[in-house]
């Protein structure tokens, strides 16, 4: 304290340091506006670059305008303030690494389990099944508390699967399929209820979208999610907005829930600020109420403590770890988590696929000729820059989109693992992968066109209906 | 900024002062801890008087540990820095004053219009009934936009009513009663829907209390506010743990609410800080929403636009500030008010009556002897101090309690009259008054109880029932 122009930057919280940054940032760019004095202009500056500093010194992180601090990297981790770090939220992936995020590293910092080979073996051995191809290639790479529900299951005791997604347009594309493609084997292989939910009310709040346009989405959504194939005496999907009026548990859990959870928790978790509307500083309930099984009174004959396991891409755990954390303290069991990496940009796995930028993005609506094109022209080649190059030092499959892509959608092992060595040792040139994957992607998504014209409305009305599943509570 | 010891305090906003306040106390407290040198903690003493000053300078009231500033108060006001300030929100009211809060200073804060002569006779003509003594007597003092009710009205647009009850107990006390009293007569006059909104969910969350406690609470208050005599035709009760999960609209208006009001709103409004659940800092929109009639497509079949009339008590203004505030950003109309003056405790004006205080209330279940003994031993008396001092110079009605209690419940313009002369002039005596008051409340409160024993499950059952009512839309 007393008399450093800094006073006590350093008892500010990282909120409050961006807040002083900004504001002074302001204040350079008026005096400069204003052509102040320059002995002024030169202090003002002098103090926004100290309080940069010190922004970097508490946060570890560089100052970005707009884009306030969070310190949800820094949950289960000291070691959060490298150069190079990894952000992960519910609403940005980035990395500055071609290969992609470190998903061990994550693992780490969130708290979680590897799924590993002995998992791995204990799930073929209780369902009699062979692996799925995102379990063998450890796309499905982290969980939570599987073993209990492996436990449960051998002892007879069932479970049931929820996942979902945030219908923030028509369009989705191909990486949004990983969670349905995998929750769907899950379902078949150990036969549980599903349900899944459609946040139109998140992206209500969050994107320049009216109530009713969400709504119209999540219904969209909705027949391209069932066209994946899921049983509809076993699955219901429903909207936020519509099921939240209709159903006699759901309310009360989210209520529950908003009851144990401060707005410093939110605050630390998501990176929310005061700025935020209540809307959003609220929603984290509204994800986390599913997890419980009397949010489905329906479904489970009113019963509380059925167990719960959600399949999704691992930037959704902050919801659940909030989930986690407030379960016992309502009296209610912790769901369990299986945890994907994220479907990469077609630009390259430093960020996420993205149905905002279409270029990064193949949709389910594209046609043969519109994959070809794109993954001919913007897939993100890990080859040489001339075939002699490519020929003598072979490319590398760890950073090629094209290749990335197969190990989620070619279903034969032994074709992928020739394809890498032969792209490795250079035997494969670049455009001939691409030609594999082309191949590959073309029927898959032309068989999904097939399934969805076959989506009647009435049939999107009854998987979305309240109503028993085929199981007994 | 530069090398003031202050930094640029002015810049901070009231909480965050409020919190340098507190870390510069917590030090002081340190350094005299660990006898630290004198010179050191007389600077650190320096520190905080100049920082408690600012505080004061900012935001008008002296620092107070441990209650983080509210900007509740100095809406659409500036003079709010006076030392014997009102305190009125939603959760508290106090004044100094025994003669109770100063409503035409509230009326300038709040920015509401006094309900004066002039509005008080086109209630009169409008609806062809003499006004009642809440009007009369300025217990109803406070509206917003009556004159658009009155005007539709004149010109055969109809509207509803709305109000509400947080259901903390199973013990209502009769100030509860002066808006449902008041909204049955505008029912009446008026003839337009009516719904009640009971916030067991605002119970579960700011009390220690589950949400089936709650939920318990509203069904036994229901009871309550029935045997006021609304009629089940025209009148639709809810739990909002209920009824939200039953409503195809009322959600939705909530979300639309909650995307358009942000934490910094709800702190200024509310004093909610971050500590709070996100509950609590999300309730405000599911007090809102009612005020829409798209809330309740059974009622208004579906239509948006009815024009909405909320009576209640001046504390409850926030909510509806802040729903005014909304309505034309998300196309709807703004609610109209008539705001009542707070019902005070036995002991005195200087706080309201309050179920969680016995000995300042008195209860829809208490006994004629009851009732007499805690008038006899509480009310708070403007009389003197002897027998002879009183002949001499008189009663003071404006502070006395049985007096004010006679203004809410004696019907009779002309009794009160003779009651107040005479107790002015000192013939007559406290224990006369305090008589006076006993038997006039105990047939009121025997005939509640009378009509209350006839209110059966069933018919709580069906004046909660989201239904048609006997109006067409």
């Amino acid at each position: 304290m007393a008399d450093s122009p800094n006073c006590d930057l350093e008892s500010l919280s990282p909120l409050q340091l961006f807040e002083r940054v900004t504001e002074q940032g302001e204040k350079v760019r008026a005096l400069k506006a204003g052509k102040a004095p320059k002995d002024e202009i030169d202090a003002a500056v002098r103090m926004l670059l100290s309080l940069k500093l010190s922004y970097k010194t508490t946060t570890g992180q560089d100052y970005q305008a707009g884009l306030p601090p969070r310190d949800l990297m820094s949950i289960n981790n000291g070691t959060t303030k490298e150069e190079d770090e990894d952000f992960v939220d519910p609403w940005t992936v980035q990395t500055s690494n071609a290969k992609g995020v470190d998903y061990d590293k994550l693992i780490v910092r969130f708290g979680s389990s590897k799924i590993d080979t002995d998992l791995i073996n204990r799930i073929e051995r209780a369902t009699g099944q062979k692996p799925h191809r995102f379990l063998r290639r450890g796309i499905f790479f982290s969980h939570r508390d599987m073993d209990q529900i492996l436990d449960a299951y051998e002892n007879k005791k069932s479970f049931y699967l929820y996942t979902g997604r945030g219908p923030s347009s028509q369009a989705m594309h191909v990486g949004h399929l990983i969670p349905f493609i995998f929750t769907k084997w899950l379902q078949e292989v150990f036969d549980v209820p599903l349900v899944i939910q459609l946040t139109d009310d998140e992206k209500y709040l969050w994107k320049d979208l009216t109530a009713e346009k969400a709504y119209e989405y999540a219904r969209e959504n909705a027949k391209d999610i069932i066209a994946c194939g899921f049983d509809i005496n076993k699955t219901f999907i429903f909207s936020d907005l519509d099921y939240l009026g209709t159903s006699t548990g759901f309310y009360k859990n989210i209520v529950k829930v908003q009851k144990h959870v401060t707005f410093n928790q939110v605050k630390g978790i998501f990176g929310f600020t005061d700025s935020d509307c209540i809307g959003k500083i609220s929603f984290p309930a509204i994800q986390a109420a599913p997890s419980f099984s009397s949010s489905f009174p329906q479904i489970f004959n009113g019963k509380e403590n059925i167990q719960c396991l959600i399949p999704c891409a691992i930037d959704q755990d902050p919801y659940f770890r909030m989930t986690r954390d407030v379960a016992p303290r309502i009296g209610q069991p912790k769901p369990a988590l299986m945890h994907s990496v994220f479907f990469p940009a077609l630009q390259g796995a430093q960020t996420k696929m993205s149905a905002s930028d279409p270029n990064s993005s193949i949709f389910l609506t594209d046609t043969p000729k519109q994959i070809k094109t794109k993954i001919n022209k913007h897939a993100f080649s890990g080859g040489r820059d001339t075939i002699e190059e490519h020929r003598k030092y072979g490319g590398n499959c760890d950073v090629d989109v094209s290749f990335m892509y197969l190990t989620f959608f070619l279903e034969d092992d032994d074709r992928l693992e020739q394809l890498k060595q032969a792209y490795t040792s250079g035997e494969l040139l670049t455009g001939e992968l691409k030609k594999v994957l082309i191949e590959t992607l073309q029927p898959l998504i032309a068989a999904h066109q097939e399934r969805r014209k076959q989506v009647t409305d009435e049939m999107v009305k009854q998987f979305m209906t309240p109503r028993k599943l085929a199981f007994e509570f």
